[in-house]
């Protein structure tokens, strides 16, 4: 423990992103957040940002601000994520909706692309959301959903969906994080398999985007979706992003018409004619309010750098798994995660029966790690915002927790 | 023009609603703002909301926020949405997504309820996205989208949609307040033409929530959707929200099948079951920061009464058609709005050829009315932050651009 202590200080002294950990909101009562994955903190400069927002843009503006910033909003945006994180050139990303609307978006797309092909292949352990839209898309056009088992710890590998894809494959929908055990899948290698059945690729990195560097357009995906509340930072619900490669526009449609979406958005047309595009896959007014917190995160990224991001990320979990082998291992816990940093992405999965008990425990305490059904703690690190320090006083009160 | 001056003034005397003019963020530099229903103004107590938010509920109870609020809101903000503003008894009303894709989930869900009914009807002139939504899923479903034509300035009649609907008709779609002409139609006999042939009544509620009195319940309305950017200011491209009678739950159901409408969301189920309830219409992760500013402007309406606003809704466009009769039928303005007060909601409208110059004119001057292309002004009054004054000014204003 006193080595570990001492660990936890040395790591801190020399993180590089140290200086970072002051940009959050404080959080009087909470000694560890360790739910970074599932909503990451508050920038301490928010509040003015809203503020002079609804001061100016919004109650001094106006209606003018749509014409002046927002009516672009949605794609500037995400041509700033798709430069930060994702590894998309301009003109292929857009902020917009939720992450299952967008993912309904972007599946029914694929399925009409390849109106031939009778089956969507997805992973039987992906995060329900993906697997619900999937199945109803499946049952409304009269196509199948495919099951790919993938190991619970390691997640889905390359030969798994080369075994499984066929040209009755229309799609290709994983989790390019693994949202349980934090598996990261091997993008350009599953992507190939993918395009190998001449099947299109869509990747959810809800659990990625943010805190590893994606290359999207040099593995050559199709579509993505991702979430901007983990670790982008965007605040509760705030929208998601797509991207869509450039090489399907004007050949892919989504099927939510909307105004917003139209190639003149106030000529009041008579009939719809999509933006040719990656605006056609926005439908309705988009959500400015919820895209202003996340502005921040990405300045903050883009100036810490996204592999600085990822190398933090890495001693994070590392220091946490080493945390978990001296202090859990001893009192019954499991690791539900990969061992080795590259084989995963910002969390670590532990599991022990009394989990969910331990769980309501720790929150009481201040102490906030994610709980998952039936009986995994996440321990979600989110580089920027947490220190090893916060990691060692999380796994110690998950111990204390479970052996009073 | 001295009369008017003193009438404005008289007006504002004793307009009862009066004092909550100070309640919105103030403008410097908009004499006159006309476009309320385009984009509500936001409330002055919204920042200090805001970074509580940030601070509080976000920032500190963090992901715990979840559990103990955040869950429930989409569902407890329709409750009141339901109550103050649209005649909705509780559990039948859900804030989400965009009023577009709330228009496609309800639109799916109604002619799937219907299968042997091949049309969908809807007016020609009704809002682009509406039609839009109309037009794919007819596309999708093979079905028939029906133009009814009405009257430009009155609008849609019930002998209208009487003479149009059939056995064919699974869904009738209209607005209640019409966007261009502002012409209210009539819930009750229209929602009643729709049943007697067998059909649902689909209601876009976008320009009358917040304005007028509405009774969803009372005139046995199937389904609704409406906009809070409007006149419930929830800011720019704040969440919609959705109205489905108690009596279709559990038999219509919407197609974009997400974790958060199921019906044990944590459960991480390994097939969709929805929930019974309007719970079932939410897809994604709710909006939560987009939800927040609309909260302090249902209290207000809450607190003057829907009546009230109705009644100075009223008061305002009758004087806007006072000083549109003295001040721009002299030059060669025309009414494009009904002109007795009980036809239409809370705007006017009006036209001239060279109204789009005059509006970017208006526009750099700080008096802010809507353009709507060909060649209207929309004067859009939102009640509680409109003074009888400013829409003399406003009006003054778009006589002297015209005639300089």
């Amino acid at each position: 423990m006193t080595d570990l202590l001492a660990e936890a200080r040395s790591l801190d002294a020399r993180d590089p992103l140290a200086t970072h950990l002051d940009a959050f909101v404080e959080a009087p009562g909470v000694s560890a957040y360790l739910d970074g994955n599932s909503l990451g903190r508050p920038l301490r400069s928010l509040p003015e940002r809203l503020a002079a927002f609804v001061r100016e843009d919004w109650g001094t503006r106006l209606i003018r601000s749509w014409d002046e910033q927002w009516m672009d909003l949605p794609t500037e945006l995400g041509d700033r994520i798709g430069r930060i994180t994702i590894g998309a050139a301009p003109g292929q990303t857009v902020v917009a909706d939720s992450t299952t609307v967008l993912l309904y978006k972007l599946m029914r797309a694929a399925v009409a692309a390849l109106p031939h092909r009778s089956e969507i292949l997805i992973e039987e352990g992906n995060f329900p959301t993906d697997r619900f839209v999937a199945e109803g898309i499946a049952a409304e056009r009269g196509m199948t959903v495919r099951w790919l088992t993938a190991d619970p710890v390691h997640g889905v590998h390359a030969e798994d969906v080369a075994a499984a894809v066929s040209e009755q494959t229309a799609l290709v929908v994983l989790s390019h994080v693994d949202y349980r055990s934090g598996a990261l899948a091997d993008m350009r290698a599953i992507t190939d398999a993918a395009h190998e059945a001449g099947a299109l690729m869509l990747w959810d990195l809800c659990h990625s985007a943010g805190v590893i560097p994606i290359e999207l357009d040099a593995c050559d995906v199709d579509l993505a979706v991702g979430c901007t509340y983990k670790y982008l930072n965007g605040g509760p619900g705030s929208p998601a992003f797509a991207y869509v490669n450039t090489r399907h526009h004007g050949t892919v449609r989504q099927p939510i018409q909307g105004w917003m979406g139209a190639g003149d958005v106030f000529a009041m047309a008579s009939a719809y004619a999509p933006s040719h595009g990656i605006r056609q896959f926005i439908s309705g007014t988009p959500p400015v309010l919820g895209m202003l917190a996340m502005q921040g995160m990405l300045d903050l990224i883009e100036s810490a750098t996204i592999d600085a991001v990822r190398e933090k990320s890495k001693t994070l979990t590392d220091f946490a798994v080493r945390a978990f082998d001296e202090l859990l291992v001893p009192v019954g816990v499991r690791l539900l995660s990969p061992r080795v940093a590259d084989g995963r992405g910002g969390h670590v999965t532990i599991g022990h029966p009394d989990f969910a008990r331990v769980t309501a425990t720790l929150w009481a305490d201040g102490v906030i790690p994610d709980f998952r059904f039936p009986d995994g703690i996440r321990l979600g690190l989110s580089p920027l915002s947490t220190s090893h320090a916060e990691v060692l006083s999380g796994v110690r009160a998950v111990r204390d927790a479970l052996v009073p």
